[in-house]
C-alpha cells in the first residue's frame, strides 16, 4: 500500500483524490500496489468531506512521515509550493504536479533535486491537462530527433477565436460571454496575452532541449488585437486564426514564440476548435504525431496527476529521466525567424506595399470588409518586416502565417 | 552494448535499420546503453549493403546467440513470423514487432510466453504506425477506465474516401490513381474490404479488455459501397465518411465493429484526411484523447519499433506488462447496438420508409443527386434496421451514424 499526500485541495487535488477513489482497482493494478491518500494539505477544512480526516494544515507532518511516497502538488503559484516541493525532493518523496508557472520557472532545478536524491520529479498535468503529450516525448519518442514542436496550449483563448470565427462576433463581447460562462477568469490576462501558453511552450522546449526554456524570454503575443475582420479575410485565404506555442530547431537556431498565426485548414491544428488543446510533435524520423484532447479540466487534468503517480510507484527507488536540466537554453532571437506575414492596411496603400514589400505580394479583398486591404508577403525575417511595417502609412493588423 | 537481431530485411526492417543507425546516440541515451544490429535475418543477400555483412539466412544463429537481447520481427505473415517469436521468446529474447496480423491472431498468447519467460513482448507499430498510442493505453492511461476506442486505422481507405469527397470522383477510379501513386496495393482487397483496419481494432480491443478478441469475431464491411453520392448528401448533412474500428463497452455489452460511418464535422476525427491516422480513446475521468498520425511510412513505423527496442533495454531482465491475456473475449452481437442509419432509396418511396421506420425520420434530399431521396433514422438497433431495411422496395446504399 503506497501512501501519497496531496497538496491543495482546490479543483485539481479534490480531482486527485477523486480519480484515486473512483479508478481505486486500476490504479492498483497499474501501479503494482494500492494507493492511499494519506494527507490532504490545504488552509481550509472541509467538514462533511469523505475526506475531512486525512485534512492537515501542517506540511511538516507530511514532509516527516516516512510512510507518503508521493506528494501531488496541486496548489499553483510560486510559493509556497516551490519550498514545499524542494523539501519533499530533498527529504526522499517523489513530486508530481499540475503547476505549470512553477515547472516553467523551476522545473529543470527540481528535475536536477530529485535525480540527486534519486526520486522522481513529473508534471505531466502541466501541459495540455489530460493529453499524455509530456509522457510520449519523454519516453516513447525520446529516441527520435525532436525539431519542432506546435500547440494549440490554451482552451480559454481557442474558445474565443473559434467563437469570433464561426459566429462573426467581436473580441470583447466574446470575452464577456466566456467570463459568464466561467470558461475565462475574471482577470483573463494569463490567458489572452498568451501568458498561459508561453509557460506551457517553455515547458515543452526545455523537454526540447535539454536545457532550461525561461519563459521569460520567449516572445509573446496575446490574441487581444484579432478582429472579426481577420476572420473573413481568413475565410477567403482557406486559413484558420489560432494562438500557437511553438518551438523549433534547425540550422539558423533554436526558436520559441507564442502569437496568432494563420494555419491552412489542410493542417489538423487547423480544425482544433472550442476549448480543446492540440500538441504536434517532429521527429526526424517519425514526422508529425499529434496529441489532442482537453487542455484543462478537473478530472482529465488529475488524471495526469495520478498517471504520474503510477509512473513513479512503477519505478519506486528509482529516479526516471527527465531530459532537462537546468543550463540556460540560447534562444535565437526572434528577428531571424522567416515567415510569411498578413497585413491590413487602408485602401489608397496598396502602391506603398509593393513598394515596400514588393511586387510578390499577394492582394487580398474581402466583399465583408470596407475601407481597407490586405495583403500578404513573400517570406521575410521578423526584422526586415517590422522595419518595413513601420513605414507603412495606416496598418489595421498582422498576423503571422504558419 | 545491446545487440538486436532484426528478422526481414524488407521496408520496415530496413527502416529499423536505419532509425538505430541515424538516431545512434539518441536511442543510446534513451536506451542507456549503445545498441548494435548484430544480425539481419533474410532470404535474400544485400551486396553492397552497409549492414551486408550481419545478413544471416538461418534463424537458429540468431536463437543460438546469447549475446542477443531483443529481436525486432518485421517480416509480417503468420508464419515462420509465429514460429520464430516464440522460440525467441522461450529461448528468454525479447520481442517486438509490426506485424499486426500475427499480434491480432496471437498477440494475447505470445504476451503471456513472455511473461512466463520474463521477457518482454511490444508491437507498437502493429496500430497506427509511429503514432505512440499503444504505449500511452499501456501505460499513461493505464489507470483510467477505458470505454471506447474509435479509430480511422488504415490509410489507404482513408486517403480513397478523402479523394472521393474533395475531387469528386468515384471509388474505382481512385482505387485506380492510389494504386498508380502507390498509396494502394495491387491486390487491395485486405485495406479497401477493412480486413487491416479490422486486426487494429482487434488489437485495441484486445488491449482495452485484457483478453483476446478474435478479428474473426468482429463485424467488418468495407469502403467498397461508398459512393459519390453520398458525399453530396454528407455535404448537406454537414458529415464526413470515414471508415472506422470501433470498441466500445457499455451497460448493454461490449461491441466492436470497422464499418464507413457518417462523423459530424464537428469531431476531429471527421478532420482526419489524406493517409493520416487517427485513434481516439475515451477514458472515465480522462474525456477523450486523440492521437494523430501518419499510419504507415518506413521511417514512422521503423520508429515505434525502436520506440519498442528502448522500452525492452530501459526494463532489461523485467517482464513488461501488457494488458492482454489469451482468454477469448466475449463481444456482444452487433445486433444489439443502438445507432442512427444513413439510407438511400429510390425517390417514390418516401410512404414506405415513414411506415417501416416511423414519422421521425428526416428526409434529405440533395440537389446534386437525381432520381432519389434520402432518410435518417431514429436512434434503432441494428437487428431491427436490418429486418426493416429488406422490407424496403429499393435501397441504394446506407451507412452508419457516429
Amino acid at each position: 500500500m503506497a501512501k501519497v499526500a496531496v497538496l491543495g485541495y482546490g479543483t485539481v487535488g479534490s480531482g486527485v483524490v477523486e480519480v484515486l477513489d473512483t479508478n481505486a482497482a486500476e490504479v492498483a493494478k497499474s501501479a503494482g500496489e494500492a494507493v492511499e491518500v494519506k494527507y490532504i494539505l490545504d488552509l481550509r477544512d472541509f467538514p462533511g468531506d469523505k475526506h475531512e480526516n486525512q485534512v492537515v494544515h501542517d506540511f511538516d507532518i507530511i514532509l516527516n512521515d516516512p510512510e507518503v511516497d508521493v506528494i501531488c502538488e496541486t496548489m499553483g503559484g510560486l510559493e509556497p509550493a516551490f519550498t514545499f516541493e524542494k523539501k519533499a525532493l530533498e527529504s526522499g518523496k517523489s513530486v508530481c504536479t499540475s503547476n505549470k508557472e512553477l515547472v516553467a520557472a523551476h522545473g529543470p532545478e527540481l528535475v536536477e533535486i530529485a535525480k540527486k536524491n534519486g526520486v522522481s520529479y513529473l508534471f505531466e498535468a502541466s501541459v495540455g491537462g489530460g493529453i499524455p503529450v509530456l509522457r510520449s516525448i519523454n519516453d516513447s519518442l525520446k529516441h527520435e530527433k525532436i525539431d519542432a514542436i506546435t500547440g494549440i496550449l490554451n482552451g480559454t483563448t481557442n474558445y474565443i477565436l473559434t467563437k469570433m470565427d464561426k459566429e462573426g462576433i467581436g473580441f470583447a463581447t466574446v470575452l464577456k460571454q466566456a467570463q459568464d460562462k466561467g470558461y475565462a477568469e475574471r482577470n483573463p490576462e494569463a490567458d489572452i496575452e498568451g501568458y498561459d501558453a508561453c509557460r506551457k511552450i517553455a515547458i515543452l522546449s526545455s523537454l526540447m532541449s535539454g536545457e532550461h526554456v525561461n519563459y521569460e524570454d520567449i516572445y509573446t503575443e496575446g490574441i487581444t488585437k484579432i478582429s472579426i475582420e481577420d476572420f473573413a479575410y481568413a475565410k477567403s485565404l482557406n486559413v484558420a486564426i489560432k494562438l500557437l506555442g511553438m518551438c523549433k530547431k534547425n540550422e539558423s537556431g533554436f526558436f520559441t514564440i507564442v502569437a496568432p498565426f494563420m494555419i491552412p485548414m489542410e493542417n489538423p491544428l487547423a480544425n482544433v476548435n472550442g476549448v480543446f488543446n492540440a500538441i504536434d510533435v517532429h521527429g526526424n524520423m517519425l514526422g508529425d504525431v499529434m496529441f489532442y484532447g482537453k487542455g484543462a479540466g478537473k478530472s482529465a487534468t488529475a488524471s495526469a496527476v495520478v498517471a504520474d503517480v503510477v509512473d513513479i510507484l512503477k519505478h519506486k527507488g528509482k529516479h526516471i529521466e527527465v531530459n532537462m536540466n537546468s543550463k540556460k537554453a540560447v534562444l535565437t532571437s526572434k528577428d531571424n525567424a522567416v515567415r510569411k506575414f498578413f497585413v491590413r492596411v487602408t485602401e489608397n496603400l496598396e502602391d506603398q506595399a509593393k513598394e515596400l514589400f514588393g511586387n510578390k505580394i499577394e492582394i487580398i479583398k474581402s466583399e465583408e470588409v470596407k475601407g481597407e486591404f490586405a495583403f500578404v508577403t513573400d517570406l521575410i525575417s521578423e526584422k526586415d518586416f517590422e522595419e518595413k511595417l513601420w513605414k507603412l502609412d495606416s496598418v489595421k493588423g498582422y498576423i503571422r502565417l504558419y
